[in-house]
Parts: structure tokens; C-alpha cells; sequence
């Protein structure tokens, strides 16, 4: 069976918001067996909503539609809906007295756009959206289904997981998929596609490989449809312990392990701990750190040493270093590192120094020149990084690499870092 | 004219992949008056390909498509195109000298899977890739043409602005299209929506609004369509200025202003600057603040203090506070602030703490409970925050509430603070 995910606004093509209410509906469908085959965006007109949901719900079992339902003028979803299945909005009771309730609770007056959130088409089945006020609606026509959701993406979410999937599970009998991914990084994709080629090549012909690659590494995606789960789940593993012999250490792990994940998991099996100074990455690796759940057992903090006072006062950077090697070089870097490795008393620590752009480039140190420098009690290691031109993604490369390189000193693969390409 | 856009690969229906690409293309033939009908998903399947490419040319006038050109085996974009034309792949001799150089230079051996990326439908025009091994390519079918450009966000961009907006200026008249947008932060959707009614009402019937609501605020957009580019920007200009003095202090400023924007302007004007110290937001501020270019004149730097140890030695909080009132309190958040401001000798600082989650939290402190201080020479005020249960949205509002805190103290507006309600 297979699905058609519809987002409706003007936003969406015009550029102003990514749609990710679909990528998140994608991979929780495919997870569950359902196939999403399409994902089409229209804008906020209704000839076109109405055309869009005419044409899914006859090639696709379930369509589900988001956006659209929001309490301000813009939102048509609703009427296009009622005009295609040619009935009436009416009010829903039960919807009224929930965003009666809601308002209240929030102190917000229970205005004329509001009440106009429970306004759905005649006949349609209300979804309760207990953490919203526009409710979803399920409407069928000749066995397929149509629902249609706010397109806030935690009231979707709530709604898809508690009432879409159960719906569709009572209704179906759902695909037997299987995905499984792993997560590659310091490999370019040439290489990475030349070195596993024998073992891609005897791969089951039931098994579908394909390449992703991101900023922060290149995934191996396996997939497997309308194979025995366990089968299916036995083979990948082989398969992947067989590609991890290959390319070890450049594979990180099962996604949705990243290279912060894989240096957090060694950190928690060792009971160590890290610090980080970053100047040019600016906070992003301690971020993207901290976003994971329970990093305080093993990140004590960081500093972002932006201004070369900073570097000097809190970190403990020779002002003679600065005056003589400037704010990017080996020597500083390596001092930042063993600063805040002592400044928090850590096991390890990871610094950053560099020009990320677009201003700052000289001839010697041109927009995109990074010193990453990791410290461990008893040593310093540093290495000279050349990036591009564009800030965000030396700031993103930075980080990654940063990160990577200490988690390959802790196994001990620092050695791997002379051949792998930058990527 | 209008314009659709494909992007392929199955990444992007099973949700493992966002798809950037046609947002950011959406965007930018917008701008350029090209209309942006529809965005369409397809699967890496041959026939999809062409059943999308088929009903998209017959609907627009100029069609994109990217993704799945790489050198890997999942890649059948070409096959679809030329099975589509009915014509076979041919060698493109400089596409083939130009990927061998570029695998040169960078060291990379000129192997099978790079010499089929010089492999083109014949007939097609080639698009040099100077980013990349895969080409471009433009076909024509009844006076409209298909580009099929590769996925990697970076190549893709370069070609569209420099290959594809040049031909398809040159080949189409193009409509006059203006579309301005301002952001807000600090109101809730509907209360919004409500305050400035009798102004929406007023607007001209060709200009259209619409509410784009995100974590970071809620965008309000004016769209004309057809009308005088100069007649539109004055009538927006007025409009907006209007709508400014409606709901000031909540007003930000035009897109793409953030919070930190307009924060990093107003300390721009003043020569003042900034330091940060984080607890629960992890380094988030500081990245977002880091991420615009030129930060270097504002922002000297920031501490992470995810451990007490740090909050104590490296920002000065009295371990007294931390036993009695706990990391996540009022006296700690202040302290954090004047610790950090005085630490980096600033103007102004933002200290952040509280329980991100999952984890952590208690009957009288739950997840999402945040404190947010800032201080300034010569005092410190502090406000607390509550959040609801999600990590990744506590850290990134609170990180949006500290900033936003700060530009309200600087522009002399803080007792709207009592008024705003928590989005």
C-alpha cells in the first residue's frame, strides 16, 4: 500500500520555509510499511489544492495533506477540502469547546479566528489535536483515506503518531520494510564508491545500497521490501560488520549516529571527560554536543574565545603567540586546547581556530584556513585544515572534523588522518 | 511563466533527507518573477521519473529537476531523461576532461564510476559543473525546458544562478513579482492576528498577506503579483511602517532579520559588546550569534557551563547558591551573567539556565523550566521561563528569549516583557 503526502502554502514555493512535516511523515511511514511514493507541494489556492488532492487519491491509498489550517485568512485548506467532497463547513462542537478551553487556560481572548478553527467540513471524522486548536479531519472516498493536518510541526507529529498510523494499520495490511543506515565520514564519495565495490557487487540483488551524502559524512543506506523482517535485519548486520572491516575507521556507526554521538558513546564507556575552545566554529560544537540527551555526564563546558583578549585572559594564550603567529596558527590552537583542557580540568579537550569568512583572508591565511588542535593529559596534536569559501560550511566542517579527530586519537587511529581526503 | 521543480531520490520519501533544493530555488526564482507551481518528490525509479518529468512539462514552462546524478549506483536521472527523449547516453569529451583534471588535482584516481559522470543524453545541452563531476544539462521539448541539475546543494546553486536564471531570462518574459516580510517575536499567533486586523483589512486588495510562524517568531509576508515593482515596494514600504507602530516592540525587523540580528545591529551602533554564558542552551547563542558574518565587532565570547565546577571556577557563581538554590535559580542565572560579563570585561551579557530535558527535571523545577539574566554595567534582571517538554525546542527558544531579552533592555522596552506571552 502506498501513500501521497500534500503540504499546502505559498511559503513552502516560494522558499521561505523547508518543508519538513513530510520528511518527518516519510520516515515514519516507511519505518511502519507504508510507501510513500510522492510528496507534492501546492500553494494556498484552492483550484490547485483541489487538483493536487484529486490526483493522489487516485493513485494512492491514503493521501495525507498538511498546512493550511491555520486561524488567519491565509489558510484555505478547509474550503477547498469541503468543495471537492461537495458539502458544507459546519461547526464541530467538541472542537469549539476545546479551543474555548484552551484560550482560557492561556489567558487569550476566544476571538472570531479562533472559533473559526472549528469550522470542518460536513461529514468529515474530527481528529482531536490536543496540542493545537486547528483539529485533523479524515475524510474517504471509493476505500482511500484523506487526512488533513495543521502544519505545526508538533501538533502534526502528535496527530500523525495517536491517530493517523493507528487508522491506517486498522484499515491496511502494511508492507514489510526494512532501512538500515550507517554513517561514514573522511571518505569522498569516489573513493569511498571504488573501495566497497566488490563488496556492493555481492551484495543479495534483494538488498538496495544508496549513497547520502551531508556536510557531516556520507551515509550507506540498505533497504529491503517485502522480505522477512528477521532475514532481512540478519543479513544487514552481516553485510555492514563486513563493510565496517573494509573502511574502518571512517565508519562511524548506525545512524542516526553522527561524530559527536560515536566521541559521546567512547567518552561515557571511559568515564572521561571534554572541554572545548572554539574561535572560528563559535560555539557550534559545544552545541551540537549539548544537543545530545545527557551530555553532562561527559562535557563540562567550553569557551568560545571570539576576541584575542578572551583567548589571552581565560584561556591562557601567550600574547607573544598572538602577536608573532596570529590568532590562526598551530601554535594557538594548540594552547587554546590545552588551556581549557586545564581550565575545566578535563580529560580531553578540542579547540578551533580559523578564518571562516567571508572577510579575515590574507594570501597566507586565506578565507577557509582552520588549525583544529585536540590536548589529552600528556600531549597536543594539531592539524591544518583548508576549507572553501562559505562561512556556514566552514563553521559546520570545522566542528565535524574537530570532533572526528579526537574521536580517532581515542581509538587510536590518529594515523588514519594522513590519508583521508577533506571533504 | 511558471515553473515546477523535481527533486529525486528516495531519501527524501523515506525522510531521511530534507529537501533544501527547491526551497532555495523557489526562493530565488521568485524574487526573479518566475511563479513556482508546484515541488514534486519522486523515487530513484526510472518510471516515476519520467511520469513527473512528463506531467511537469506539460504544465510549465520551465521545469527543474535535481538530484541523481552522483557516480554511485543509485543514480538513474540520466537514464530516465534519455529514455524520455528517446535517445542513448553519449560521452561528453569536456565533461570528461574536465572531471579528470579535477580528480587530479585533488589527488582522487579517474576511476569507472567518475568517468560515467561524462556520460550525457545526446542531443542535450551541456551546463559545466565548476564545482563538481556531475554536469548540468538543459533539454527542450515545445518551447520549454527541463534542466536536470545535480543534488549537492552547493553545485546545484552555482549552476542555477550562473546557467539556468541567464537562459531562461534570455528565452521568457518574465512577471513582475514582490514579495517583503518582516518578523516578529513575542506574540502569539492569534493575539497577533487579532491586534492588527482593522490593518490587514485596509491593505490593498493586491497586496496579500501571510502569517509564516517558526520558533525563532512569527514572519509576516506582503506578496504582489503583476503590479509596478517601484508601486509596490513604496506601498509595502508605508504599509509596514504601519504596521510597526501597531505592535512595536514586537516588531523585529525585515527578513531575514533574527532576533540576533537585530541585537548584533543595535551593538553595532552603540560599539558595544557582548558575552554570553550557557547552561542549558549549550553554546546555541553563541553559534547563532557567530553565524553572521562580522560578529568579531560585537561579540568577544562566551562560556558553556554545562558543569557546576565551571559555573563556579570559571564564572564566579558562590558554590553557597549552587547547594542552596540549585544550578537552575534565579541567583545563579544573574550570577552567570555579571560572572561572564566581567570575565570578558563587556558591556552587556546573556546567561541562560535550566532543564532542557529529557532528563533532570523535578516536581518543583520540570523539564522546560528555564531562568534566563542579563546584566550590564551597572545592574542585572532575570526572568523564568516555562517550557514545555521537548529538548531541542526548549534549547532553541530559550536561546531566542535570552537574545531577544536583551535587545528589549537595550532599545528601552523591557516592561513589554510582562505583557508577551510565551510562545
Amino acid at each position: 500500500m502506498n501513500a501521497e503526502i500534500i503540504t499546502i502554502g505559498d511559503e513552502i514555493l516560494i522558499g521561505q520555509i523547508v518543508d519538513t512535516n513530510s520528511a518527518w511523515i516519510g520516515a515514519l511511514f516507511s519505518q511502519n510499511g507504508i510507501t510513500v511514493s510522492r510528496v507534492v507541494s501546492v500553494s494556498d489556492r484552492v483550484e490547485e489544492i483541489i487538483e493536487a488532492i484529486d490526483s493522489a487519491i487516485k493513485r494512492a491509498d491514503v493521501v495525507v495533506v498538511t498546512g493550511g489550517l491555520g486561524p488567519t485568512k491565509d489558510d484555505i485548506t478547509k474550503s477547498a477540502i469541503a468543495r471537492y467532497f461537495g458539502v458544507d463547513l459546519v461547526r464541530d462542537y467538541a472542537t469549539f469547546e476545546h479551543v474555548r478551553s484552551m484560550m482560557e487556560a492561556r489567558g487569550i481572548e476566544f476571538n472570531e479566528s479562533n472559533q473559526a478553527q472549528a469550522l470542518v467540513p460536513s461529514g468529515c471524522e474530527v481528529l482531536k489535536n490536543e496540542n493545537g486548536s486547528a483539529p485533523g479531519m479524515l475524510l474517504r472516498r471509493n476505500g482511500r483515506l484523506l487526512f488533513s493536518l495543521p502544519g505545526v510541526p508538533f501538533e502534526m507529529k502528535a496527530l500523525v503518531c495517536e491517530k493517523v498510523l493507528p487508522l491506517v494499520r486498522r484499515e491496511f495490511s502494511l508492507q514489510s520494510v526494512v532501512h538500515r543506515t550507517v554513517v561514514t565520514f573522511g571518505m569522498a564519495e569516489s573513493i569511498l564508491s571504488e573501495t566497497i565495490a566488490p563488496w556492493e557487487e555481492a551484495l543479495p540483488e534483494w538488498l538496495r545500497l544508496a549513497y547520502l551524502p551531508n556536510a557531516r559524512g556520507i551515509r550507506l543506506r540498505l533497504s529491503a521490501y517485502d522480505v522477512d523482517k528477521e532475514v532481512a535485519n540478519a543479513e544487514m548486520e552481516l553485510q555492514f560488520r563486513a563493510l565496517r572491516e573494509i573502511i574502518e575507521p571512517y565508519y562511524i556507526g548506525d545512524e542516526p549516529v553522527s561524530v559527536e554521538a560515536a566521541l559521546a558513546t567512547l567518552l561515557c564507556e571511559r568515564g572521561e571527560t571534554l572541554a572545548v575552545a572554539e574561535s572560528c566554529t563559535g560555539g557550534l560544537i559545544s552545541s551540537r554536543i549539548t544537543q545530545l540527551e545527557g551530555a553532562s555526564k561527559y562535557f563540562l563546558g567550553s569557551v568560545t574565545a571570539y576576541d584575542n583578549d578572551v583567548k589571552e585572559g581565560v584561556l591562557g594564550v601567550c600574547s607573544a603567540y598572538l602577536r608573532c603567529y596570529g590568532a590562526v596558527s598551530q601554535q594557538v590552537a594548540e594552547q587554546m586546547a590545552q588551556g581549557v583542557r586545564m581550565l575545566m580540568n578535563a580529560d580531553y579537550a578540542i579547540a578551533t581556530t580559523g578564518v571562516a569568512g567571508p572577510g579575515g583572508g590574507s594570501e597566507d591565511k586565506p578565507v577557509g584556513t582552520v588549525w583544529i588542535a585536540i590536548a589529552w593529559r600528556g600531549g597536543v596534536e594539531s592539524r591544518l585544515m583548508r576549507f572553501g569559501l562559505l562561512r556556514d560550511q566552514n563553521i559546520e566542517r570545522s566542528a565535524t572534523h574537530a570532533l572526528n579527530m579526537l574521536r580517532l586519537h581515542i581509538i587510536g587511529a590518529s594515523s588514519w588522518l594522513q590519508n583521508s581526503s577533506v571533504l
